[in-house]
């Protein structure tokens, strides 16, 4: 196909592929002649992943060639590939390591050697969750931090669904990257509704039965 | 204690605090001369409630003073609060009821019911939801929606874990509505990142053991 019904064919504007063509996004179309690339099913398929990155993931230009190098190659490292997708996106405000952020990492590496977490101490995630677990202390609502152990249990169960979609495209490992972007990113948006109406369910019990028996 | 001493005890700023005074979200404080207002405990905690509202919950200033109404009942409807408090800070950029959006309602409609819970489907989360859906299968990833039915049984752990941890504050219905707010809203970005933590871990086994093998 031509760049025209590329474009249509994936959505992504003409001028955009150009500029995804230029950054090496986008391998080169074939040339039947020397101003006419044709394009195929590949392409539509690399552009949608590239959409998803830039908008749903907000993975920056830099991370998503690293990205799709690891994807080009001849056995690429999907868990790799979905790491260079993910983190950028984690909200990032990092903090000095004081005292309350060293103690505040000290309990989550318990954590994670309680639960057998094989997971990176330089991630995002991993300072994330140090960050919150100060300002939850900091708000005087330490208290909240019970929690913290089911909660960690709940995560490994998200994860496991959360793979167990993904890895049914494993033969494809492109696409394998982009349901994990979509549904990591999205799915949070997803998750969080879910809890608030699974809260609004129990709290109408915990709470106006309360309120009608006092 | 003076206005002085009420601004470094709670850490709110004076001006701050003479601006929620005129609007109602404070009450007055105990004139001991005609310039002189004396302001107690009770005090300190309903400001470092508003600030969390403002600050964390992002509630606006017309929501906090239904909630602070709910609250100065003689049997305050806890559930009734706290949904005051969380109704508003959830995303939400409203779409029409395209047939999209309706079908979307739909199967959500039936999840619900399966769940067995008690929701306004006027709710922001209800809406969130079905919007999620609809990017879902926009994006071309519907199959992800395969995993909703495992979500929402998540959800519902979560939320009894957070209702759990609120709920041993029942006798302060104001304490149970700060932590509402503050456990609900950090606590999306703790569950946010303990969910990357734990894809991190189970894409390694996932994924690598696949590149190893192969």
């Amino acid at each position: 196909m031509r760049i025209a019904e590329l474009s249509r064919a994936s959505g992504v504007p003409v001028p955009t592929i150009k500029y995804y063509l230029r950054e090496g996004l986008l391998p080169p179309g074939e040339f039947s002649s020397p101003n006419q690339a044709r394009y195929d099913e590949g392409h539509v398929r690399r552009l949608k992943l590239v959409r998803a990155l830039v908008e749903v993931g907000r993975v920056p230009i830099g991370g998503i060639k690293e990205l799709l190098a690891e994807l080009d190659q001849p056995e690429p490292n999907v868990h790799r590939a979905i790491g260079c997708a993910l983190e950028p996106g984690l909200r990032r405000e990092p903090e000095e390591d004081n005292p309350e952020i060293a103690a505040a990492k000290a309990d989550l590496d318990q954590l994670i050697e309680r639960r057998g977490w094989n997971v990176d101490d330089c991630s995002p995630a991993y300072q994330q969750i140090a960050e919150v677990m100060v300002t939850l202390r900091r708000l005087g609502t330490a208290d909240l931090l019970d929690g913290l152990e089911g909660y960690a249990q709940v995560a490994d169960k998200i994860a496991e669904i959360d793979l167990g979609l993904v890895a049914r495209h494993r033969n494809d490992p492109g696409h394998v990257v982009f349901e994990a972007v979509i549904g990591t990113i999205i799915g949070d948006s997803l998750l969080q509704g879910l809890r608030r109406l699974a809260q609004e369910n129990l709290s109408a019990k915990v709470f106006q039965a309360n309120a009608v028996s006092s």
